[in-house]
């Protein structure tokens, strides 16, 4: 892998992409928050003590894509160019997922992850006065494009 | 459980907190990020592409904490007052935990899910050019005080 | 009034508010967003292009209010200790109203107007597709309580 | 208008503009805050309480039109190439005109109407010690230009 | 001093100040822009290209004190209660000079630090069009009072 | 100089970059931390109160180089492609230098000198339970390439 970027030192640092071509890409995350099935039954009646749990989680996510490099620290600013999350309730479970676009020079998976973890933890929120033991899981991409390392998904 | 917030339309709203006692509160939470053996032997060493791996998370857990009420759409703004976020490398995995505190009239357990959230995403994003099949897993409260709820942990 | 805080050369400065006691405190602003009655129905019925504006406005407003020291250069950080907003959709237009709260030694509302401000202009980017003149009009102070100056209300 | 962006659901999505073509875009917006002569006269003559108002709002006007994609949800991120901020006292008031520019994918009218917004409720900020009644009113975009829907002016 | 906190591994933490005790604070620090005589007289002129040298200055410096515990990772939030910034130009230098206050359980030293060394990044961006060798020194904290080491001055 | 952007009233604003040309950018910028020996020699032996002290100042200054367009009013903001941080540690003092790269219409000399000035005043931050003396000094850019104005450095 890109093991030229590590310093002698092992200091952190923000890897120099400013010779990486512009390109359109895409990537989709998705996570999971496991909580009880009254609970979930409250959350798609948005009968929730903080009221309604996906609209106010959808925004968060989308915000917090927007805000990914100020969060990571070092991650390389992107101009998002396009941001959906969607949510599969389950008998115990929302499941979660973001996908996210840039015109840039490096890849949208953070944002992706940082999205679908906002997401996540803004529900959470929503929950937590009626289930403090919920458990946001399985955190990870699901398919990513546009890159010079080429398009990959895992479905 | 606090079911009196909810408005008659549903709506998402800061629930009024005003008249709830200033306590010391003090949250402790986890989360795990799940890899390969030769990417944790990478991340221990220092020698991840972005360089010092464990110093950057907890940085950017510590830094992340202080944001969540800017994430957390319906959070309330509390001056946190110390934390901590530990680390403990396995055969391919992290399990990250962080303590919050704070002398404030809600819980921490939002803040402390933030810090470990985002120090789990910088340490994804440390080695995503080694792995990119990482999973953060296993995101919840370990043990929470302070509050009119009275103590717990699941420890 | 104040007029003890100027200073001799007029230089703009963050007041000196150590010594005020900290009170509860509430106060309501309103504003209004003028648009056509074709524009109404489809926000209503939550069919514009950029999805459920309400929602999305109503966390905006919010989450604008916690920003609002951040943006109003001489205001004091105050921890907001609960907030709504509502929206009165009219013929042509729709009145937004928000209720802020705080314990703290100053008032609350730049945090109320600022919380309408961020939720009608969120609004309006939510209907800008289908109408590009729109007026944002009437952002006013409404009702505030709790400071030395005593409790009022313009209704 | 773009109503090919709206989900089945209704649900709030940051509009996919991956494919728009790059321009150099411009828009300016106004407002209007209304008070009393005697206030205006306080803010020309630089002796309200907080100090000189003016400066201070048009720096708060500028660094809230940066932050236009952090406070509106579904806004995309621009990067903005200019800004101006002119105000126009009159017998009772002041008019607020905001200029905004940018070279890239969607135009700036959220930045410009951002920009007067934060102007102004500064402006209400430097004032409310001398006039807790004021009001910001008339917050519109006055013109348009760079994008594909044509350049216009109400003027 | 306070090495108490430091734990075992060296690894960074938020110090825990939960059980200190909430008092009146204060504190001053200063900075100096060093640059040319000529660049002086452009500046008190406000002829700098970007207008205005010192108002912007002023204004970025209160609200840069405001984000000091966005931007020290282990700086405690601290609700500032007042914030002042003066200038004293000379003739090839301005000393630039800051006092925080604040009621809370730690020392605004960091904040009055923040507040002249954004003030001075800010002078320096107004200036650099017309002197690109400019240099900023002498920042450091001249007076403090209200903690439990008891007040000082370098005065 | 750049002096056909003064305005007539000497009024701020962000100057109008839309028609330079986009190029790639470099800056690097110092500063120096004076403290005493026993200080230095805690610091680099990681036994300070607050923890490791470099790594800590280094994502610090990274993250800060990112805000630099939130910090400074009048600054345009510029997607950072690399930066880079390191300390040369001395008997009494470090001396702290970064590199920051962009891709961009205006220069990155104000990232680099925010980089520098944030890392440093962390640094403070950290030393400050052992040192309350400590100054920051010769804050300045060593060289600059990239823009019209041609390239150069003072070393």
């Amino acid at each position: 892998a890109q093991l030229s970027h590590v310093r002698a030192d092992g200091a952190a640092l923000m890897v120099d992409v400013t010779d990486k071509p512009v390109t359109k890409r895409r990537a989709t995350a998705t996570a999971t928050l496991i909580t009880r099935p009254d609970v979930i039954n409250l959350l798609v009646a948005g009968e929730l003590p903080k009221g309604e749990a996906l609209a106010v989680a959808r925004v968060a996510g989308i915000m917090g894509a927007k805000q990914t490099s100020a969060l990571i620290p070092l991650c390389h600013p992107l101009p998002l160019s396009g941001a959906t999350i969607d949510f599969a309730p389950g008998d115990d479970r929302v499941v979660l997922r973001a996908t996210v676009k840039t015109t840039g020079v490096t890849g949208v998976e953070m944002e992706a992850l940082t999205a679908v973890s906002v997401a996540a933890l803004t529900l959470y929120d929503m929950i937590k006065a009626v289930d403090k033991h919920a458990v946001i899981t399985d955190i990870s991409v699901l398919a990513k494009s546009g890159g010079k390392s080429g398009d990959w998904s895992t479905e």
